[in-house]
């Protein structure tokens, strides 16, 4: 819309007849030399203006991964099963979901989007918000693990959707047993990033649950990085899921249960001391109901108790009953430096729900067929006060097996028709499958930029027995799984498809890392081995057939004799360290 | 800010008397299971709320490129020279910028960065909307080739500096000689996105510019991605700019002028029907001062004349002379379809300004010593109806030479102690140096996740004698510059830091990258071939040894007859072919 918008502004310039003259001949434009003259202070002043942020991410639609139509199917797909799945789990239910993507008309450009949850419900009237607005939500300001954190995912689907077809965004959803049902048409007003919409009530059988249909420009891809390999791999990291997928030529896939446990509840912490910086502390200083300074330590942040207050006060020489809003700038440099120098409890780790190692092994057999596998879950850390996990599966197939997925969708470790001496070059074979994962969402897209590929490339697997080329992801029959489970996950754009390499982070990723290769390492050696003593016999056998006919050009041998030159040098040779 | 928000609900949800539980006992927490009960549907309603962008960066500020001390600074200082770039061409007037870091008191983790320009200034009553507000600014709206595009930037180093260090960021700016230069202190309230600030009228010699200080947290490093190489490759793409720079130890580093031209001035171009969406068009259409749907296809668009709009029309059955606001949902259909399926001239270029071959070839002489210049600089072609062109520029040095950067600054190659063999073998020597820059500014971070890098590796190196591992970029003494020239560049995020995959741009680039190297490959050869041959002697004296020794063991030669077997051993193995 930002076109549109910007073409206001120049229609104003055009308006002083210059348009006529352009539309007169054609197709020359009007003269741009007319319609931008040189710039001064106050022409340019007449330009600058608010951008809404639907604007800005209509214009920028790639941020948050509606950026080609292939894309565009899977990602609206993810927003809307993330939010299905973290309503379901905050309102404690076992989540029953059904996807299904239709043909609109017998077009394969245009499709149908439809997902539908048991989950609580929306009150009728956030529905318009929730679906109609960015940067609108609920999970963005709690400190607590959760799938969706920005307000921004379905929105933008919905908004990509009106963009390429036209059409809003339609929701049913019903909140409660006692709850009238309702059905919304939702449409974004880019400009003020607001929703318009119509409502009327409806009948639906269900108890609770939410059902949001949004029509856009697509394509459908099955295999790698299609809708069908997305949910597999949800299913994995969420065995808790009931799911039932139909695609647009009406195949279902169901995914059952593998477990009857929700995910352990995650709680709600508040900010930690240790993560707060200066200005967030100067601002919540501002905002506290707290007329004291110990109380508003106390109270607005987990883990300090009176004696860490105290202890706090007097390291900054502020007095505990001092008004915080009588703090000044000085003083408030002065609190934050005692907050870092005060040693503070790690804050509770309740608000993250890590997979574990026994459910990722699991969940890797179930996927992976292969000889060997390996799971570490680290202990949760704190990064600018906020706890995160990483956890690390590994699955290795046979030396010179490759991993192929098969039309089931599963992965199997399958022989290489490749000489093995390539693959000990690392020129052959195929570089490890890596699955991303982020509070159970599977990552899609932009794996190159993701801190977890980072971290996969600086191991050095060589120790572990693989080969690696440089900065490249190490080589052979292995599948790589990490996730990451943090309160706020520093995604790389607002699509969410990759981890920004914050330092903490790497650090986790690397050991969790290091801890699995290292066993994996034992694992591969001996196969390892086996290649070498081949590789060695093929430099043998390549050269003995050159010396003999050397030989016999040079000693006139008889047969006998060069067969016996041959047998022995084969020793020799065989013997000789410096092969 | 996100945190202090946070904090309120949850002060108001504690404000039934639990704070006081939890500050008697420490450090346990107040009941979390009584903060967050199982929720329904009413209960998360009262947590959905709108979310201020700056708010949304605030937390998320590593999209900024504000993640790091490190980065900030040189974010920081990136942002607002691209600023002073586009108002002084915007303004045609010869660029002469001042950029100053000074450390604050002898803290090496705060400093004072300071850019000062001659543009035309800021009229008085923009300034605290162009500091103090996200998504703010007049490049947005405008297809014409810019530094900046999204009205962020300079805001969002503001609000990282308030972050840090509770400061505001400090503006001078007069606005032409008759004006009354003005000096601002703001502050981003980030609850609104809106600036707070004071202001008084100054002295300030100078006859127009802008000059912004920002105090913030920050790392301070010479070297790769500092400073010093940042202003470097931004003269290099800018050789018509004069700038200053003194770091924080005092020592003052100065850019002159390659040339006394501006660049080409670009022109502002209106929409291109074929970069235009059917969401874009049903609100171009609601929004359009014409009266008529041909007049509307002329006015809004370029590139449409009479007979165009008239052919449109009648393709889509629409009368021309139909009132825009009365095309309704299917008619914007067959509209769409009617311009996608109307041949129209391409938009015009003169939006864009490359750098072209002769100044690329002569910033890299200028900048990397190396034996072989190549550059292609493609002409412009359409995306989404917004004109782009990729240039690209080769430095190569001798093969086996490694490239270093000198302390001036300046890359130089040199030769590697290294076993040729081993570099051969693609093991050893560094991967080629890729100098990337979109819109004349040169892109620093996130290298891995641009679609620059990704076709760098995407191209087959081999084919022109450079060694490169599986999916990595080549290995070679050789720098590769990449540009891309724009009216709307897709960064993969705010921070303009990659480039993002659109397959339109990919082709320019591996094009591009193809016509450069295909005259690289004819160069590197001759050496590639020197090298085999001497890998290949490597082979021979590494196995006649063995041979020899095995001889004497057999036959019980002599030490004339081991001679004389060794010399023809060595012709027969240099003549055989398998070798």
């Amino acid at each position: 819309m930002s076109n549109s918008s910007g073409q206001q502004d120049l229609f104003a310039e055009n308006n002083e007849g210059k348009t006529a003259m352009a539309a007169a001949k054609e197709p020359k434009e009007p003269k741009a030399k007319a319609e931008t003259p040189t710039e001064n202070a106050e022409s340019m002043a007449k330009r600058q203006r608010e951008i809404s942020v639907s604007e800005f991410f209509t214009k920028n639609r790639h941020l948050l991964g509606f950026d080609s139509p292939r894309k565009a199917l899977l990602t609206a797909v993810k927003e809307a099963v993330d939010n299905s799945l973290d309503a379901c789990e905050e309102g404690r239910i076992m989540p029953d979901i059904r996807v299904t993507i239709s043909r609109i008309g017998d077009s394969d450009k245009k499709y149908t989007m439809t997902v539908e949850d048991n989950g609580p419900g929306i009150v009728k009237a956030q529905v318009p918000n929730v679906f109609g607005r960015l940067l609108y939500g609920s999970k963005f300001h709690r400190l607590r693990q959760s799938r969706g954190q920005q307000g921004i995912g379905i929105s933008a689907a919905g908004m990509y959707g009106q963009l390429t077809t036209g059409m809003p965004v339609r929701v049913r959803s019903k909140a409660g047993k006692r709850a009238t049902p309702c059905y919304y048409e939702i449409r974004i007003d880019s400009a003020k990033n607001r929703p318009v919409s119509t409502e009327k009530d409806i009948e639906w059988e269900k108890d609770h649950g939410t059902e949001v249909s949004i029509d856009m420009e697509g394509e459908y891809r099955r295999g790698q990085r299609g809708i069908e390999e997305f949910l597999k791999l949800m299913a994995v990291a969420n065995p808790h899921v009931h799911l039932v997928y139909t695609d647009p030529d009406g195949n279902v896939t169901e995914y059952l249960r593998g477990t009857k446990e929700l995910p352990k509840e995650v709680e709600e912490i508040k900010p930690h001391p240790h993560g707060v910086e200066l200005g967030i502390l100067l601002k919540m200083l501002q905002e506290t109901e707290s007329t004291q300074v110990s109380a508003f330590l106390q109270n607005d942040f987990s883990r300090v108790g009176p004696s860490v207050a105290k202890e706090i006060c007097a390291q900054a020489g502020i007095k505990p009953e001092t008004n915080p809003r009588r703090v000044q700038n000085d003083d408030v440099i002065k609190m934050k430096a005692a907050i870092d120098a005060t040693k503070i409890m790690a804050p509770p780790l309740s608000c993250i729900a890590p997979i574990g190692e026994e459910l990722i092994i699991a969940g890797l057999k179930k996927e992976v067929e292969a000889d060997f596998y390996v799971a570490a879950s680290r202990k949760p850390v704190v990064y600018r006060g906020r706890p995160f996990a990483i956890e690390v599966g590994l699955a290795y197939g046979k030396p010179g097996d490759t991993l192929q997925m098969t039309d089931s969708g599963k992965i199997v470790a399958q022989e290489k028709k490749k000489v093995n001496e390539e693959v000990l070059m690392g020129a052959a074979d195929e570089p490890v499958r890596l699955i991303r994962f982020a509070n159970r969402v599977p990552l899609v897209f932009q794996q190159s930029a993701c801190a977890i590929t980072k971290a996969v490339i600086d191991t050095n697997w060589k120790n572990y027995g693989l080969l690696q080329p440089r900065g490249a992801l190490p080589i052979g029959p292995l599948v790589v799984f990490v996730h990451i489970a943090s309160v706020w996950v520093p995604f790389t754009s607002e699509s969410k498809e990759a981890i920004a390499s914050y330092d903490e982070i790497r650090d986790e990723l690397r050991l969790a890392l290091m801890e699995c290769g290292r066993r994996l390492g034992t694992h591969v050696r001996k196969g390892r081995k086996l290649a070498n003593e081949f590789k060695k016999r093929n430099y043998i056998t390549m050269y003995i057939p050159h010396v003999v006919e050397a030989l016999k050009d040079i000693l006139v041998l008889d047969e006998p004799a060069v067969k016996k030159a041959t047998e022995s040098l084969t020793t020799v040779l065989e013997k000789s360290r410096k092969l």
